[in-house]
């Protein structure tokens, strides 16, 4: 037979700690104190499966639930010496719930139960204080009326403010023992009216009343809101403690706080915490009584305080991790209610398990493991000031983490300008294109009103370690009269407004920031990570820029160098556009050649700052029209500087126009149509190789991609093409030169039909943004319009831009994988889109036995990181 | 040892007539003839393999070949009684080319071969005609000049006029003996000139000069180009025939010929050919002569025309087919030089298969693999007038197939204001969009600028049965000066044109059609096929017209009703945009309302006609922008009728705006954004239902589809929708309804996951437009840009978007169905993809162990045909 109840305390203890699926996070830690011998007031743990069998069965306890309970509150009332609803020496319980993991304030908590009118007698009679019995008997009420017999709050809150207003006193601490008397009655009264019923005096009654209402709590609307954005599965259930009270509130000697075993904002290696003599746990939260730093007790309570500092290095030895503690003193006794792993800022966790290698509390792989690369994005980019002062007017996605503050601007162009005279701007856009790219560089943070979490402007932010905060859809942006509404607020160009794109809030006015430290722990930790990871991480990146802070983050090499991002310089962009706009293939080669030395130069800067690192070069990519202009005026501009007719370029325009570009002329397809694109491309990166061995700087193997295959027969031809120009060249200049040629898979077709493709390509890289988009068929750019439905109707569990949609995508992934190295056991395999940054999806590319992923630059340590914890993982 | 040489005569014939891959279809031919012991000039086939090899070896003959070829040549020496070389009776061969297709025109031949100066005098002697042996002897010289010395071929053509001229002669005929020994002699000069060396007198180095002429011929541009239209693979190669030559052409006694064995045009069984006395093969086909009627040869030579007749039959026989024959008579002795299987037109084809199953020639299954599937399109439309006279001044894609003229209008309003004046119209359109419907319903025929084979003009075109040419890139249209270019030409609105949307042509003015003949043979065939096909055919269809024509050919139901089309109807696209314009669920439930009762009446009009038959409703599917208007104008309009303001739709609009719609929000992205919709379209099918029972119509069983699904969380929340409105209804009004709700398989992600998602899904529809587009990561809108390149460079061997990818798509489709069968036993499969109608992709279905396809109703016929087809094969 399963169990069903957990008995806790100092003589025996039924509960696993480790089940924490049972007994739910608090009962397992209650468990585990009291397997520990620390003084625990005795108690019992229903478990989780109870609330899902309570739902099931139309809201009801089993009847062998509740004589078990019996059973095990007449253990806790043996060890007590109490009696539950004795009148002599009354029991009294808290009941609270207990997931499996921390859902903080969104169940329901019920303290003081057993109290009734005769109870609070005994209670009276045997702490010698009638005021606080009366008022833990009014608490009760309170709380019990409105948990479990769904009496709103206010109406007691009134009772108690009209009272007081009657009586001219302020605090509760002013009202005695015959006051609360006098609103006990008045409680009761409201209580009848609204639910025609007498408050219970069977404490039984309220036993099952309470835990009834813990499992109905479950199901509150906060409580499943909380889990929908948490993603927290509604079958897990809580679990249900009760358990024996103590009061820090009868007297001088009793006391009741909170703490933490390290300091959870600087990992710091010292006690950190807060109490209250003579208090309740809630009073310390409350706020009404400044707590006292928990080091002072060293004087006021000095035996205590030094049993404390013991059962925190024994809580810490246990669970070999900072412990985040609650604690009562009753009449000089320690009481330890609750110990659970603390929660932590990332320079916090990154101290803290790098100090606990040092201690020898914990190996330097479980070191690994306890930081969450998630958090550590938080290390990398400046962070707002926490002190200081927001005026919040709109909230966004957190597209890109960092805070920035500047000008409010609508045009890349502006932002350029503002630039050049150092002034600080955000771009306001109401979504980015490529032709932005530009202002995106200049600016310092970019605010879109539309695109989600991988649409251009957050990929491009991340790319470039800028703040973004993208599809604020308050934002109504108004480019005509340069200014933008939300809500009530708008706000005109030049005005100053501040981004945060960690939490995706948009706030008026400069708010000042902080640059984060990173510390020598930051760097030991990361070295461990290297140690075991078997997943090597290179970088997405073209710019010099990129290129040299992925290095510094500690890329291995560039996995995705997008050759397009070149085209749009200033400089540049108007022979991409003759090329374009040419006719023949002799013009196309004539503006080409005008395009040629720049790519090499580019090429070349790369290649010196990468030292002999691998770099994936991705040949153009996305549809010509993209390149063009797309405004009247700048039709004209180019008309002039290129000497044709406006009419014409508009009918270039027209004609290159696509209902889908993203399923359009793009990628390879460019190449079949326009060889000679390719061709420039490969003849750059050969020279600027060939200038490399002139400079004796160490040399690159260039993997040169083909994108957006979807047949063996485009890459054979393709990689022909590329075979053609190298052999050329090599005897052009008499030297040897060595690259790979591989292709993306980032089609569904490409994922099926690998064996045949893998016989013409040296490497695969998984273009995973592509290869989402089209196995469910999603733009993503356009997935705001429903994304949000989708997560509310749990459609997606996750954002499949963000993570790695394991049971499709993934299945492609794994397809690939094995049918390509079938054909080819040498083919290298990797992974560049923008999941390569995400932890869950670098554990899966362990998974998957793919050679390596490739990221942003600012994700680099993040990848590091998660790909150390996934070896570990899968070990 | 492979043998490589086959010899064939009237004693002895080696090769194997089925093996055609080996001894190309000539080759096979004349072996068969040969085995049946008619009367075959000897000779020997030089099989495919050597083609292959000579390509492969630096076009060289293998020496094993030149020395058994020797041997064959003694064979036919000795049957002939001649000599190859020979001074007194030289034998004179021809060598041809043969491939396992054939590729009429594109390889070389050469006739005559074996004369020289000196043969040609025993050939004067033996025939005592000296102008007929100098006549063949100069064609020799000019045929082999050509062919094997590249000595272009006007120059001897200028050498004879010239002379002509001199002499003052207007006919060849006209010269005698000594003219043609004059130009014989100008001939080798000109060579000598050209090549540097004397003309060849050696018969052996005349034979090899023209066999490896014929190998080197399947290189040749021409044959290259022939090759990729009509996809026939480069390693096949050709095999070489040389065959003793006889004369049609040395006198009275002599004739030659070409006849059918039954009428190909109609199909009619009788002798259908033409003849000349004393000529050769070449003036048949020249034209110089009039030929006289194969009938009259009994007259002119009675007892070959007996010889004839007898083996036609034997032949027919023997073929099991109509054949198309060459023969020559030399003195009164009937040689057969060639007998294939003739080309016919549907019609013919159709009747032959028919009756020959009556003569018990060939079986009914057999008949039904006789006749092309994709030619019976040219039977159910109206075709041009052959005779007619036709000004061409564009072409396009052959979209839609049949022939309509019209006047020309640029707009959908315009096309229906005229046919409510009863005018004919031809829509001529950049590029069609559901908005276009109304006015694709009221021309006869669609012409777009842009689009391919399956953009939206072509689908929806071929859907009506509609004659369309799409994607005619040669046509400029400007709408403002209502008028299009095309070249020199420039058509007004309201000139009338005629398009012919079987081969793509633009005509200008009214060309007369004429209305095709369905002869009770077609409807022979069609219930053979019936008889022995496994797959179901259903139609795609909306409107109860095409619901009608589909009946009328034979759909056993509705595969994909697409209610998206029913909301364009003028009266309720108010509502629908109305509906669009809503911002709160009330508001779009009240415009829902208005448009239930049309759907409802939609829906009735259907199950009536299907008379229960089972119908399968796509709920809607196209992204709601859509249906919202375009122009300025339009969205006045609207404003007024909706009293919103113009700055609100146009909010909207953008709002709506999608980067790739195809890939947005649409499909049940839209049943989970907007339930209210997806009720209010269930509520239509149960009310037209109960519709049905109280005029006690037969009950169709409605099968609910849920388009554009990718996981199994959104079939199951749309599902129990479905199920929620089923229930309420049949309580609202105490019925009973029998429905089915399923889902397309249309997204990579779906085909997958189909074990997830056939828990909640009674059938699968592969909608393989949408599962093309994504698997390869191609729009088919924008396809047109490249598919060209594709083609070109065999990337494609055939568009997919028109047969089926069995590698890529077909994969997918293979998974989902052991998947979704694995899940659910019971699952309902099929196809409504536009490639229900082709027949390859019909023959796909069949393997994939498919229920039905679904296919526009002019396609209906050609489904059931492919469908017995696919089967047979299959077994």
């Amino acid at each position: 037979m399963v169990k069903l109840i957990y008995r806790f305390n100092n003589f025996q203890t039924q509960g696993n700690p480790k089940e924490k699926n049972i007994l739910g996070g608090k009962g397992a830690n209650l468990a585990q104190m009291a397997k520990l011998g620390l003084p625990v007031p005795p108690g019992l743990t229903i478990s989780t499966t109870i609330c899902d069998y309570f739902y099931k069965n139309n809201k009801k306890i089993p009847k062998k639930i509740v004589q078990q309970t019996k059973k095990e509150i007449a253990i806790i009332e043996k060890i007590t010496k109490k009696k539950f609803g004795g009148t002599l020496n009354p029991l009294l319980v808290s009941v609270r719930s207990g997931s499996r993991v921390s859902m903080p304030g969104m169940m329901d908590t019920i303290l003081n139960l057993g109290l009734n009118d005769k109870t609070v007698i005994a209670l009276k009679n045997n702490t010698s204080n009638g005021r606080f019995a009366k008022d833990s008997y009014r608490r009760f009420i309170q709380m019990y009326s409105n948990v479990v017999l769904g009496v709103e709050s206010y109406l007691f809150e009134e009772l108690i403010e009209n009272y007081k207003h009657t009586k001219g006193v302020i605090q509760d601490t002013e009202l005695d023992e015959n006051d609360w008397d006098g609103l006990i009655n008045n409680f009761k009264d409201v209580i009848k009216q609204k639910t025609k019923k007498n408050f219970p005096q069977d404490v039984n009654e309220q036993l099952w009343g309470a835990i009834s209402a813990v499992f109905l709590s479950w199901n509150s609307k906060r409580a499943r809101t909380y889990r929908k954005i948490n993603y927290i599965p509604d079958h897990w259930g809580t679990a249900v403690n009760v358990q024996a009270m103590v009061f820090g509130n009868m007297g001088e000697n009793c006391a009741t706080g909170v703490a933490f075993t390290r300091n959870p904002s600087t990992g710091e290696k010292k006690l950190f915490g807060e109490y209250l003599l003579n208090a309740q746990g809630e009073d310390v939260v409350a706020g009404i009584r400044t707590p006292q730093n928990i080091l002072t007790m060293n004087k006021s309570m000095p035996k205590i305080f030094q049993q404390l500092k013991k059962i925190f290095k024994q809580l810490e030895n246990k669970y070999k991790d900072m412990q985040d503690i609650e604690f009562t003193v009753e009449n000089n006794k320690l009481w330890m209610l609750q110990t659970r792993s603390g929660k932590r800022t990332a320079k916090a966790a990154i101290k803290i398990a790098v100090d606990m290698v040092k201690e020898k509390l914990i190996t330097n792989k479980e070191a690994i493991l306890r930081v969450d690369p998630n958090t550590l994005d938080t290390l990398l980019h400046p962070t707002l000031d926490e002190k200081a002062e927001k005026k919040i007017i709109a909230s966004g996605l957190p597209a890109s983490p960092g805070a920035a503050s500047g000008k409010v601007t609508f045009s890349a162009d502006e932002a350029e300008r503002l630039k050049e005279q150092m002034q600080d701007t955000i771009l306001v856009r109401i979504e980015t294109s490529p032709e932005d790219i530009n202002g995106m560089h200049a600016a310092k943070g970019i605010l879109t009103a539309r695109g989600g979490m991988t649409s251009h402007a957050a990929v491009v932010a991340r790319g470039m370690g800028k703040p973004c905060v993208s599809g604020s859809s308050a934002i109504k942006v108004d480019y005509e009269n340069k200014l933008f509404k939300s809500g009530n607020f708008e706000v005109k160009e030049g005005e100053v407004i501040t981004i945060d794109g960690g939490s995706g809030k948009v706030m008026l006015g400069k708010v000042p920031t902080v640059k984060p430290d990173i510390s020598g722990d930051f760097s030991t930790l990361m070295s461990w990570a290297d140690k075991y990871r078997k997943l090597k991480v290179r970088t997405n990146a073209e710019t010099p820029t990129d290129t040299k802070t992925a290095r510094d983050f500690g890329a291995e090499g560039i996995g995705l160098c997008r050759t397009e991002h070149m085209f749009f310089d200033e400089e540049r962009i108007i022979s991409v556009r003759q090329m374009i706009l040419s006719k023949t293939p002799e013009d196309r080669e004539k503006a080409l050649t005008k395009i040629l030395p720049y790519q090499k130069s580019d090429f070349f800067e790369i290649f010196k700052i990468m030292n002999g690192l691998p770099v994936t070069v991705r040949l153009l990519d996305p549809p010509l029209h993209e390149f063009l202009p797309k405004t009247d005026k700048d039709i004209d501009d180019i008309a002039k500087e290129l000497n044709i007719s406006h009419h014409d370029i508009k009918s270039r325009i027209i004609e290159l126009h696509e209902q889908n570009p993203m399923l359009g002329h793009r990628g390879c397809r460019l190449g079949i149509s326009f060889p000679e694109i390719y061709q420039m491309q490969c003849q750059a990166i050969f020279e600027a190789l060939a200038e490399c061995k002139k400079q004796k700087i160490k040399l690159v193997i260039p993997e040169i991609m083909i994108p957006l295959v979807s047949t063996a027969a485009e890459i054979k031809i393709l990689r022909s093409l590329v075979d053609k120009i190298a052999e050329k060249f090599q005897k052009a200049n008499s030297i040897k030169i060595k690259y790979f040629v591989g292709t993306m898979i980032e089609l569904p077709r490409a994922a099926l039909r690998a064996n045949d493709i893998a016989k013409y390509a040296d490497f695969f890289s998984f273009g995973t943004n592509d290869l989402t988009q089209t196995t469910f068929g999603i733009s993503r750019d356009d997935s705001g319009k429903f994304l949000n439905d989708y997560v509310e109707n749990k459609i997606f569990n996750k954002d499949p831009f963000v993570s790695i949609d394991d049971k499709g995508v993934g299945e492609l992934i794994n397809i690939a994988t094995e049918r390509g190295r079938k054909q080819k056991k040498t083919l290298k395999l990797g992974i560049c889109g923008e999941h390569g940054g995400d932890p869950a999806s670098v554990e899966f590319c362990e998974k998957a036995k793919l050679n390596y992923v490739s990221c942003s630059p600012y994700r680099v340590p993040i990848a590091r990181l998660s790909a150390a914890q996934a070896y570990l993982k899968k070990k």
